[in-house]
């Protein structure tokens, strides 16, 4: 039967159309109106002669018609086609993808406004249904078809979430831009390694498994935060913001980890407390969920005594100075509520040397932030920025980076300000406000330990 | 003099304001409305109490009043302020962070709008002015700034630059959305490595410069199009595109070569001409520049004929089948009334496997396009795709690749259409609307061969 899948097949009573095979090739001169599948159901349309172009998600020939659910991914909805039954044709079926010419009608039936009366149908590319992967009014679960990613988007999860993704990015952009944020395109390829070398990717130049010479002079590494470069433009910009892939080589397959994922981050100065910075959040976070409206904000401190008089037994201790656990997180966001809960001013130790010192004893404390959410757990982190050289230079010194990290020095030497910010996980945020369990469904193509697919 | 980046000095009659330096600082409970200086300009606020916060960009200190300019990054402008000659001090100077509250007035003078009268100036953060590398009243050229890639955001020339940059970002997602693609994340990381070997990154788990085990199970790289992820959902939504980083390992420190660099890249499906798909993109670029209104589309058939013709001595042959370098590139250009110039229908052999065969006789020619432009050469490629199974087939086999793709091979068998598309290089585009020289200044961080800073 291959290879038909250009074939243009006209199933109509008109004149057949040439398609000549060259580079220029067109149906006919005279094109009626073509509609996106969304467009139609406007409504405006009815009456009017259009064409639609798309892929056939149902198929159900009758004696005297034959209908078709017609999607272009516009929208969830299909537009329904019904053609004579002469207009049948072996290629015609689930999958194919198709053009149709037709009146625009007022459907009779209430499940849709309008539907297509086909005058014409092209097969444009056909569809194997053995081979094909998904079966006509099958109900697919996520995993199953999480293993062709390539294919996965003619489904209806698939595409629906494209279509959330796609749409809550402009949500990200649109709110910072609307909120005075200038987007930063911060780099990729870094010479940075600060947190932590084990969770790192190297980069360089190989053939196969070979590496022959360094590029950059340096060792290079993938990025695993855009903060310290978003910092070096809050020096001239108050408010900056980047988003876009960040990168952690962290060797787990959990439903909440990713190689690679997109992270929204942004950096405010002239920002003098976490309340204030925790505001810039949450007036982010209503722009897309109005789901942090509750008062929800603990310090570390009140966290660890919550999770010592409750009754219940972790695995992990719940001293004064150890991390809070994936355990710990659930427990504190099910006690308030559960609800998104900011937990503030960590133990200085556990923070990585660009916290802000909140200089307090006998607990000594660092102004930063981790927001936990129901289902997922820790969504986003932030902090104030020691902004102060002594300090920061101090704290340098005892890590043995104060040469390395001259240049983030100069930033402190140089007008600096006090200033805090931001990261929140992009594809843990859609887990969040769409309740799915698995993160390598709320990205096109997820990266994780041993996977690298297309 | 340090360390008194951090201390706030008062410099009014009134009362001092403590900053007791821990988590919660506020200058005062009753804070006059913030403002932006962008804000300051719109002129509604003239006669009311404010406050500014931004970056001294000039200092002019004289016996009855003092003089500086604010910048916040919001404008290119600065806010003109007036203080008493007693509000001076030693830490107000160039470069310093303040916050300036007074009233706002209408200027005297006719170079700005208004001006701020001050009834207090703090030092937020003081700037010693031998060793910051930029020096007052001094015009510092790109070439200069460019090493302190870490404060050039401080200077007018380079945070122009970077607000033009996240107006044309935003402006590229608006045309997009606006006529109704998807927005789709790419993957930075891939397993695909069809574009030539020798200019791939390629990414592993590693300490140091040992390489000690394989994190994905396969080799990977980092990308150097999205092009093939894109065609991946070309078949469930027929408008598709991405922005985001890419990546060439090439040898190269010319002024039009990156490591790292941002590429806009989409994907139509249902469309069946170069001459379609080059609508879709001149209606692009006519979105952000008008600059390719003009006639201005030639085959590389009469490309290579108008070569032929000219009087020009070219270093590399110009017969037909050889690829046009950038000193033809450069003449066509010119040639065509240094306008921005489509030529398409390459030689079959120059072309990837993935770019449509036109079939045509003697000449064997692809579907290909390139976008030429004043200054830059080529600035953006694309073409129509293969979707006719059969022909693609054979084509990956020739190249030993039918294994490797048979993902790529299934989006012909299951509902394949006739489609293309292109990719713009970012940084090429923002050096050709400003007029910009070298392309290391038109991104915040540059990644080339023997340099990765910061």
């Amino acid at each position: 039967m291959f290879p038909a899948v250009t074939r243009a097949f006209l199933l109509s009573s008109m004149t057949p159309v040439c398609r000549s095979g060259v580079t220029v090739r067109r149906y006919c001169m005279k094109n009626p109106t073509k509609l996106r599948v969304s467009e139609a159901f406007l409504d405006a349309q009815v009456g009017e002669k259009v064409r639609i172009q798309g892929w056939v998600r149902s198929f159900r020939p009758q004696k005297q018609n034959l209908f078709l659910h017609v999607n272009d991914g516009s929208s969830l909805k299909s537009l329904q086609v019904i053609a004579p039954a002469a207009m049948n044709d072996p290629l015609l079926g689930f999958g194919c993808a198709v053009e149709v010419r037709g009146i625009l009608k007022k459907s009779p039936h209430s499940k849709q406004p309008v539907e297509l009366e086909a005058e014409q149908i092209w097969v444009i590319g056909e569809c194997n249904p053995v081979d094909f992967p998904f079966k006509i009014k099958e109900r697919h679960s996520l995993e199953y078809i999480r293993q062709f990613l390539h294919l996965r988007c003619r489904t209806n999860a698939f595409s629906s979430l494209l279509r959330i993704r796609s749409e809550a990015t402009a949500a990200v952009h649109s709110y910072f831009k609307n909120n005075g944020f200038l987007l930063v395109h911060t780099p990729t390829i870094t010479s940075n390694d600060c947190e932590g070398a084990g969770e790192l990717f190297q980069v360089e130049v190989g053939q196969g498994i070979s590496w022959f010479w360094s590029f950059f002079s340096v060792p290079v590494y993938l990025t695993v935060s855009g903060q310290l470069h978003l910092e070096v433009m809050s020096g001239a910009f108050p408010r900056v913001y980047t988003f876009g892939p960040t990168f952690r080589a962290e060797n787990s397959q959990s439903r909440r980890h990713l190689a690679e994922f997109f992270m929204v981050e942004a950096e405010i100065s002239f920002t003098e407390s976490i309340e204030d910075l925790t505001k810039v959040w949450k007036i982010g976070s209503t722009g897309f969920t109005n789901c942090t409206k509750q008062k929800n904000l603990i310090t570390y401190t009140e966290a660890i005594d919550i999770l010592k008089r409750s009754s219940e037994t972790f695995t992990f201790p719940t001293d004064w100075g150890c991390d809070l656990m994936t355990e710990h997180e659930k427990f504190l966001v099910k006690h308030c509520g559960n609800i998104p809960v900011f937990v503030t001013d960590y133990p200085h130790d556990l923070k990585p040397f660009y916290a802000r010192d909140n200089q307090d004893h006998p607990k000594h404390t660092a102004a930063a932030v981790d927001l936990l959410v129901p289902g997922v757990g820790e969504l986003s982190g932030g902090s104030l920025r020691e902004e102060r050289l002594d300090l920061l230079r101090s704290r340098l010194g005892e890590c043995g980076l104060e040469d390395t990290y001259s240049w983030y020095l100069d930033l402190r030497r140089f007008g600096s300000v006090p200033h805090g910010g931001f990261g929140l996980g992009f594809e843990r945020y859609l887990q969040c406000i769409l309740g799915v369990d698995n993160i390598k469904d709320v990205i096109p193509f997820p990266r994780f330990s041993h996977s690298c697919l297309l």
